[in-house]
């Protein structure tokens, strides 16, 4: 059974525990949730195995219900594929706040760049596995044998959640001739032209029920791709966005009714003022089902600093409902990204994640915050630093100006006879001072 | 008179006619906004003229009515004075997207500095005048006489607008007992230690009238200054800070009765959920008066991030009624900003500020957005780089990979053949594809 059969069966199985432990949540809550199809926990029982003697899976929830998670992609591409290259981002991604990975490698040796990956991941991993079939083949070639035999494969390899875009159909692509930039989405460009090459419906939502069959196998988590998500702020919220919206949300349902986790992807570029009814039309149409949102930019016109646009939207996305945040990379729009990128990706929207937690009031979530303000008040800086999210990062730059005097009562920003937190702790100390009596 | 006391009589003045051709509206609505107090032209009258052969202030516009704007804070410190290295910051937050600059200078010759930032400026300066009194005496000796000199002496050398920590009364004090973080505003702190070393009120708010007959003289902005904002998310939205902000209410009445220009300065460190509400309660009390607010920031465990942290915050806060940003960069909390610094909290505020001026939908503001779309999906590189904010930036980005070919249809981020965009297009060229008949 997989774990949303079982929340269903109202089992609780070892990762709805666990997941309830990390969350500090009643398991119960996490049972009603995962049955609910509001939160799933991609776990292949592969990865949770760690077979071959690999990494095992941590579990992790994903859903409205518990904090919100954040994606890194990773992988090689046809000029750059080197396995120890992405393991370093792996591990970059995870030290700076990524609570799972996709791995969209699209160069060099991708079934061992995967079996690799996962092998050293406690995290969940991810894949649109449609990459490694047209990787060897023009995608008119694709058949449906090739498309359930890599799933099988990559299942069985233990990635724990597949982006499939079986949402976008076939008379959709009419719409796509408004838009200004037409399909960004890799998966979804291929699958558009395979279906205007065969003349004939998507094969990822011809074999939807054959695919769900392998994914419940395996416990794989699908993550309904939106092959139609918008490219730029004139395409938001569109014909086309919305009308594969709805497959989507059918799609949920066949899911669900296959036994299969299931959460749904979405935009992309959105302006700020549509991404709340965003949110709330995704939760409407889809039931619920957890939102994995790609940023989205806010504007289009930062491309080197996307990492930020984006993360921007990201905050207000998670604030209206999305329950995870697939990065963007300052490299976006532009080049694959460095393992600096990597790094400064995750940063940017684990603050987006964390300000959504505070801002839904999840207990305990200003919990850090308000530490690390304590130590600022008592001028700790020592403590500062280890509450700080990049302890490094800090250190530096206070580092830079005052070199190793880090027990001064001040930093060089004002310098110590102009510090605000300086003289207010000297007036806190005048406890009998004329005001307070 | 004043540009308020010109738009109240029914007059056009040529600040009125730049600042509605800059933002592309008519005149008569500039007008409206400035007499109804909802707009302000921070325009001293000695910057106008461009006094000792100094450059000459181009207008503009800050308030609800017109495009968001964005200051930078740059200025020596103890630690590090040097007139060029600020001239260097000036330059750089101009390049970068700053539409005024405030010279928070407290190390090295004040005057001199100022004079100078004021002489290549063609951007609104703004200073914290107290700061140039207490440079030369503790806070404890600081008189009436003091206060009206340095005034005085800032108006006539072309400071266009002046944070007066007004608002901070002494029966306000014993809220601020119950903060975690207390008094962070440099000014704030300081009054607060000589009201209670005096055992009296506020100067600044006890000499508000005389303060405002010199600032009508020549036309300089109120920019009335929250000693009170919350320095961490725990502290936000409290008793004293909103006990403050209906001070603040009620000098903006006293400064329009007086003729005087005037916005109102704002947090600080706010949870993302409590923006809208702090930007509406502004609004509501302080009579649509401008809303300059830093940041705010989002979370305070992310030092060395803070430029991202409060630029989502920021965005927030335009979209909900904020109308001039007050950026913070990667230093805060740790340092003075270095050059680099200034440059990276600017480009953060400008996306900011673009964003919110997308999502208010302002005519016009999506224009660039647009157009660089269309080079996208042109893989008109060239065009999209003149189009970046930072054309720089992106160029460095895309040419690590690509090396001089920067006229291929791909980028490397997915390579030529996995290029969405690439196959887009060419799925549009056949438009006799048989979805499209």
């Amino acid at each position: 059974m997989t774990q949303y059969e079982m929340a269903k069966a109202g089992q609780i199985s070892p990762q709805m525990q666990r997941v309830a432990q990390r969350e500090g949540l009643p398991v119960e809550l996490i049972r009603q949730e995962l049955s609910a199809g509001r939160l799933v926990i991609p776990a292949n029982r592969v990865h949770l195995a760690g077979a071959d003697g690999g990494a095992r899976l941590d579990p992790c929830g994903i859903g409205r219900a518990v904090a919100v998670k954040v994606n890194a992609n990773i992988g090689t591409s046809p000029i750059s594929s080197c396995r120890e290259q992405e393991l370093l981002k792996l591990n970059l991604a995870l030290q700076f706040g990524a609570d799972a990975v996709m791995d969209l490698s699209t160069g060099g040796d991708l079934d061992d760049i995967r079996q690799f990956l996962i092998a050293h991941a406690t995290v969940p991993i991810g894949t649109v596995p449609i990459y490694s079939v047209i990787a060897h083949k023009p995608i008119e070639d694709l058949t449906a044998d090739d498309i359930l035999a890599v799933i099988e494969k990559q299942a069985r390899q233990g990635v724990d959640f597949f982006t499939i875009h079986a949402g976008l159909r076939r008379r959709h692509l009419e719409l796509v001739d408004r838009r200004k930039m037409g399909i960004v989405s890799r998966g979804g460009s291929l699958l558009a032209k395979w279906m205007v090459h065969h003349e004939r419906e998507n094969p990822m939502y011809e074999l939807f029920d054959q695919i769900s069959a392998i994914l419940r196998q395996y416990d794989v988590t699908y993550s309904l791709g939106d092959g139609l998500r918008p490219g730029c702020l004139a395409d938001a919220s569109d014909a086309a966005q919305f009308a594969e919206l709805e497959t989507l949300g059918e799609l949920v349902q066949r899911a669900r009714a296959a036994g299969v986790q299931v959460m749904v992807e979405g935009p992309g570029h959105i302006p700020y003022d549509q991404i709340a009814m965003n949110m709330a039309r995704q939760e409407q149409v889809c039931d619920g089902a957890p939102f994995y949102v790609l940023g989205p930019v806010v504007s289009d016109i930062f491309p080197g600093y996307d990492h930020i646009t984006s993360a921007m939207g990201a905050l207000a996305a998670a604030y209206h409902g999305a329950s995870f945040l697939c990065y963007v990379t300052p490299a976006e729009h532009l080049a694959l990204p460095t393992p600096q990128d990597v790094k400064l990706g995750c940063i940017a929207y684990r603050i987006a994640a964390h300000a959504a937690d505070v801002a839904l009031r999840r207990p305990g979530a200003r919990d850090r915050d308000d530490a690390i303000s304590d130590a600022r008040a008592a001028f700790d800086w020592k403590r500062q630093f280890e509450l700080a999210f990049d302890p490094q990062a800090a250190r530096e730059i206070r580092g830079r100006d005052v070199g190793a005097g880090v027990e001064d009562d001040f930093c060089s920003m004002c310098g110590r006879d102009w510090c605000a937190m300086r003289i207010s702790r000297e007036l806190r100390r005048r406890t009998s001072s004329p005001v307070n009596k």
